[in-house]
């Protein structure tokens, strides 16, 4: 008999998607597998792409994945994974739409998995579950493994940063909140796609970006942020696009950037799972304590900031809790 | 001398925006005076409007807003305090262009208040600081505090359950990819404006959303959710837009519905509160133990769920900690 490890390292497939579903759920046997997956990872090529609603970021997903299969660049043929995330979607499924658009695009290869995440409805809960089927596709063998967002919040940026390279995608002509989000989401990119690139003003829109990030000089690293015009619904660009990321991936290792990026990954995905577990060890032996609170709170008897203090002064006398001193003031 | 709580109290604008700035930082000191002015709040009608970027929210908040002042609805002038939320800006001040926009449409309005706020940075703590602003402007007599939310994410989301009435902004003839996101921000709507509504497919779209709302019949609480069609750029439907979030509010308190919207409200923050909180006690006297942590994960030496554990157990010997027993498995 072979275990679920194995099963997966020997490519099975369907015992791949199993272990993502009860990753997605926390499942603390799904999570001992992930631990016993874990020297065989760090060998994918992580890439997240991510840029607001309407920008064709599913459309340029699916073309970038078929590129890396070909072998971008003059390189060998890649496997490629795929997770779709979708922090908007709390309750329904709403990556569903976008999951049939790709399997149409997609469907047959052996060589491609694709794989859609909602919410688990808690911040940082759809990060953590994000990282574990990275992880589980990058010790599955997937060469190349594309995180896609949809939206571009600030959970969709946390995400992207889980990747090596951050691709983010623009459109020419878009409305001033569009220009205002940029600011942020610029920040994070590695490679600019300007997608929609047909559209009237690219040529402009494209000079603009680039001016928009040359501003600030190289990075600190010495990677000038390329923007690339791509017109994913013809596949038009995207060869250079894929080009591009192996560039950025080939510059990461040539200035030990890759090391620092993979440390920072790791460490970022460490907080969160710790945050996580720190709530769950307070709640052990402590239930309706916060609901309590929270009636104290609404009736004005006490401030949240009080009715904090006192939530956590109390852990100590509660059942199986013990919390650090030395906070009082 | 009047103390910093007084002042607010008072109706000092100067001593309000100073307080919400070190309230951002998250400041003690300006945290007992939040916890001392909470006595004074639970007044104020909280309105949460959310939806994608390009809906124009910002016009549609600043309409809301002067409808307010005016007296919607029959009723009597009221003061209203708008926080401007923007995840997506963790670096740069992406907010201050809808500033301007909104400087301009309310400026010389002594009963208007404005603030901006940029995410903090770390997953939810945006979303406290607009807890705080929140209070603060509750406790400083303002009779409607609007939150409005650059973006449709899961933050966003989170931002605008602070809220007593969320306002969900739609616009007719968007992409498939904006439809996918309606699926997950449908369900925390209370009222749904249909902005821009004098675009092509407006009644069609009016039609289809209201079917889509009606699908599992009115809510627990005997709620239905209605479509407004509005043009906030020429003011179209503004006034029919207040009335249905006044309405929303007669019926909350109507059907008690309110007390458990401001528990559920309060119970949100208390926990994120206490997150950080205990994240924050972990950390004191472990400096450095992240990142140590980081390192053998990346060296491939430990997985991260051995890590964590590691991290956890360890916590009983580091200085000042202490922690809940009984995880091992």
């Amino acid at each position: 008999m072979t275990t679920p490890a194995e099963s997966i390292r020997l490519g099975d497939r369907g015992a791949l998607a199993r272990l993502i579903t009860l990753l997605e759920e926390e499942d603390p046997a799904a999570l001992r597998v992930l631990a016993e997956l874990h020297p065989q990872t760090g060998r994918a090529l992580i890439v997240g792409v991510t840029g607001a609603p309407g920008t064709g970021k599913s459309t340029l997903v699916n073309a970038l994945a078929r590129e890396m299969r070909k072998g971008a660049a003059g390189t060998p043929a890649r496997t490629v994974g795929i997770i779709a995330v979708d922090p908007s979607s709390p309750f329904s499924g709403g990556a569903l739409l976008g999951d049939r658009i790709r399997m149409r695009d997609l469907a047959g290869d052996e060589g491609v998995f694709i794989r859609s995440m909602a919410s688990r409805g808690e911040l940082g809960g759809l990060s953590r579950a994000t990282d574990s089927a990275v992880r589980a596709l990058d010790s599955a063998g997937f060469d190349v493994v594309l995180i896609e967002t949809v939206g571009a919040g600030q959970d969709e940026i946390e995400i992207a940063r889980q990747a090596h390279t951050v691709i983010v995608v623009e459109t020419p002509g878009l409305g001033d909140e569009i220009q205002a989000i940029k600011a942020g989401i610029l920040e994070i990119a590695d490679v600019l796609a300007l997608n929609k690139a047909d559209l009237a003003g690219a040529d402009s829109a494209a000079n603009a970006l680039q001016a928009m990030l040359d501003l600030g000089g190289p990075r600190a690293d010495g990677w000038r942020v390329p923007v690339l015009k791509t017109v994913a619904s013809a596949g038009e660009g995207v060869a250079d696009l894929a080009a591009a990321v192996l560039r950025h991936n080939d510059h990461l290792h040539r200035s030990a950037a890759w090391e620092q990026r993979e440390r920072t990954r790791i460490e970022r995905n460490l907080e969160q799972r710790l945050r996580a577990r720190l709530m769950e060890d307070w709640r052990r032996g402590r239930s309706g304590a916060l609901e309590q609170a929270a009636g104290r709170v609404a009736a004005r008897e006490v401030s949240p900031e009080e009715a904090v203090e006192a939530l956590l002064a109390d852990a100590a006398f509660a059942p199986g809790g013990a919390k650090p001193k030395g906070r009082k003031k």
